[in-house]
């Protein structure tokens, strides 16, 4: 296969990065179609790639025979009907968190994967493709930290937009932490609390901003996460990983360093997360194209890995309600899987 | 009044530093008596300072009619009726914490010195003191974060004692963060739950070590700890403080910083708590000869300050054996202090 | 133009990397001529990718007829000649630094050029691309330092190959330091003078290493380079900008920082210049990709820089026999190009 | 001797704070004289500490029976003539740097003190006692950089009073680096260049700022500073040795680091040289009480060090004349004191 042939669905602002991320900045493959419910959108991105169509209907697009893998940037409600088109068609598919948005239809999607016998589905956990969480997770890999024991996470937006309620803070941000804790620990988290402190002032009303989710691992390994996302200042995503024989700290904001007056020196914080991760989604787009190329189709998170963060962003939102710890209970991998 | 004349009691590690801190490194007092349950070691001490006399029991050490003032740095069930013999003799006593070692002692030495009508206590907790914790409560105080919201702290240790416990870890450990909490937010602890992660392998066999501390206080605000003494690195005790307006982080332990074969840079973690506070074990000393001196007795934590560390660590030890948040129930100030 | 067709001459370490370059990690362009004059190199290296040849004479390899443009990776003593090819041919050329090894052939170079009427030569400096000096030179440009006014630069190697000697110093390392001068300030050298300290213990005998070199501008500002290349320590480029309203660093060596036994803390120092410029070398071959394609054919460093960096670095070699200030001539810029 | 009994010459902005140094922060020794030609001044100073005097006269101040030990913040210009005085009463003297103004005089008095085969001098060059400079020097002593090679100095003021001219940024800034260079290299300087760039448009008109100078040591060791005395923006004294073993840093500026709108994080910049020094001044004094009482007299830089700094200073300001390398000759320091 000389080049990968793309359909994007959902070019909103990140399936438009995506359609760019293709064409521009990785190599081996190309964007063929695009489809998106704004429709105009759609014809006027397609317009400007060569050789490239929109397709009005998403399951047309997937179906369509050009195209040879799906990328799926499409609101988290569509996403079942999709991935299981992609599974009907054989096509590989590169799925934007959420894997769906319940754990049901996630199971589901899991399972119907499973009974192909063959992995399609990778997820859009595209911190496994970070140079700072690689470098940690290779390190702690090399036993360097020993046991790993705890891990802090902080996670920082300076804005969201209105309609962002509190458990979405769960579903849309902490959901990033909860698949972080998985790989670096390569376990499943077994209870979630969430604790609600007073609320931020300049938080929109009724919004429980910040909060602190309080993840225990299979092992007994805890998890502190602060989410934060009407901070006013920046996107900050730090993590500090304590083991046994030391610890360490990804996501620290260093860079050009200013001194000026009156008095100060300091840098800037990373606006965004197209900032901070942008290497990232480079990578991971790469390595998904090579992985298809090659035949392997997933080079990255699972379908299972999407359902695990959906059953853990669930108790998280039980547990925003309650306040009390609650359990994660994730079906037997191995009776689904083999693996 | 030319120069304090002090009384130290008890003279192991602590309280010999409190005695060169007093004759070597502070100005206006010098210790004119020094008492310890070891004869030998106070007579011993005694003979290298000019004018210095050892005696043996605590209580004729605070009666001694030449005994301006009081530094407590004994064993912590001895605290209770020393402090009340200081109050009896009218005598300012710098009291290492823990102000006693149970809550109902705590709370009948505030009600003594509230009976008094005097103020005679300062409890020894020496962050207050810290020129980091200082700068960060000023910037608080001075509205520069707006609304406080949660509190991130780090307490980490070498190495502990072998006889060091678990409930030891919460109130010889914990208890620093307890006063930091009450300090830079200004309101009390109203509930503590203790998380039992995994234990360090490192660690002796039935130590919960780490543990990680969630307080709420009065008004919400959230605040975790992680306590964990046996981390084989250094002495590292950070706080970050998010508010409403932007965050700030003391205790990062930069300094000389190398750059060496192969290929790392970076410079050294302070080795312990004489290196990290020093400084302010030496601004509470001067602070509190100089209140002596002046006849307001106490220029930092009062014995109220000690007993709410007191109450909060008893709620902390009881949830660390349940694992369950614990309310915090402090006695109504007013009706003591009239504060 | 849908796909640049590009010659890359030269496949050693350097040109190899620029192969990777054009076929995995940039888009729009593919390598279809590789040339070395190690020609069973050339030979694997053109079988590994689709539709690309050998060519055995660097000048056919120019002159071929499916060729859009060249990549310049060969020793700087055949430069003179196939960049004149480039020219006569009309081919866009990226030209690794140096533009030539002396003065008057990187003058005819420029001069040729210039008869041409249109700019077909880029000179690979390529930290104008990456992403620290680029923002240096935004905030530097925007008034943000106020007038500049000092310039002080750190340039060390681990390690240099055996062959290399004093004036391969000035020639090959403190070159890059000359072009990021010329490129923050806007401005030419004027004279230069090249300091020999004790030379380090551990350097080849003979090597004058350290050297620091000191630059004046037209305009008066100063610029110290302190240029190590058997530190054995690691990859560190670092420049510190001082003017009249502020100052500002980039080039620390931050990133994943590390607590551990015993009692130290730091991280990873770049091991070498694929690590730290890797992203400014994809840029610079994107952008030039980009310009070849949109027919302006040069967005970057000149072949004029590439004359100046020559006439600097030729000063520089004769002050570092004579260890005092020289003069730099340039040849009046406006009689040649018009510009 | 139990407590050391002082006369402090000069009581202007420094020796003011020395008087409250002595009196209020270290311990061992009291002010008993004070004496200024503003003798009002003195006065009041004296009246405010119990059993000191004012005495009008500095020689009759320095011959005064009840003074032990003497501390001369007086001007340069009055130096020669107060130290032959201490000299001659064989009284231990902290003398503020300079020596003396000029190189004739500074060796006259190191010659007067060997005649007398005692030590009473000590010049307060406080770097020798930051705990920065001291951990840096111990780890050069411990050869963990192997053979130094460079220092760069960096040494920068946000103002300076009216009056400050050319002369006196070599005179009284660039001095300290003067013996940061001879302490950290066991060596002395032979030769001085002073670099005039263009000038900071915000300096005073007239005066040559910054200034960039460059030593040579004995044994070849290269050593460049940037003195900037009108940057506006804080008190920057940095400092990084690179060894044939690898590097250092201190004098960075970190502390409290605060994360805040609009996207920037950073700290502050030591305001002056008070917060920066304090310590390294109490600890000079402490130091220097000590060895008088014990009767050594000097614990820090001597005469000698005092008239080397003096030397190397007249040759810097002959070369900020000449913007020529000039040679710094020192007499044969074992002709005089036997050393």
């Amino acid at each position: 296969m000389s080049e990968l042939k793309i359909a994007v669905l959902g070019v909103g602002m990140m399936g438009a990065d995506h359609v760019a991320r293709i064409t521009a900045r990785i190599s081996g493959a190309r964007v063929v179609v695009v489809n998106d419910y704004l429709t105009d959108k759609a014809e006027a991105i397609a317009a400007g790639i060569p050789g490239c169509r929109a397709i009005a209907d998403p399951l047309d697009a997937i179906a369509d025979p050009e195209v040879d893998a799906v990328v799926l940037a499409t609101p988290g409600p569509t996403h079942e009907k999709q991935l299981l088109a992609c599974l009907e068609h054989g096509k590989p598919v590169l799925c934007e968190k959420p894997l769906t948005t319940d754990v049901e239809s996630s199971l589901a999607v899991v399972k119907a994967e499973a009974a192909l016998g063959k992995r399609l589905i990778q997820v859009g956990f595209m911190r496994r493709f970070d140079h700072e969480y690689v470098q940690l997770k290779s390190l702690l890999d090399a036993g360097e930290f020993g046991e790993p024991l705890v891990l802090h996470c902080v996670h920082r937006n300076p804005a969201v937009p209105p309609n962002f309620d509190s458990s979405m803070i769960v579903r849309d941000s902490l959901v990033h932490e909860v698949d972080v804790t998985r790989f670096l620990f390569d376990e499943e988290i077994v209870s979630v609390q969430i604790i609600r402190p007073a609320a931020n002032p300049g938080a929109p009303q009724g919004l429980q901003d910040p909060q602190i989710a309080v993840f225990k691992t299979a092992s007994g390994k805890h998890v502190d996460v602060e989410v934060f996302v009407t901070t006013g200042v920046a996107y900050e995503v730090r993590t500090e990983l304590v083991g046994e024989k030391g610890s360490a700290f990804i996501g620290l904001d260093v860079g050009l360093v200013r001194k000026g007056a009156p008095g100060t020196w300091g840098g800037q914080i990373t606006p965004s997360f197209k900032e901070r991760f942008g290497q990232a989604y480079d990578t991971e787009f790469q390595r998904w194209v090579d992985a298809v190329k090659a035949g392997v189709n997933v080079d990255g998170p699972s379908a299972w890995d999407g359902y695990a963060a959906a059953t853990v962003c669930e108790a998280g939102v039980e547990s925003l309600n309650t306040g009390q710890p609650v359990e994660v209970k994730l079906v037997d991998r191995a009776s689904i899987t083999g693996a």
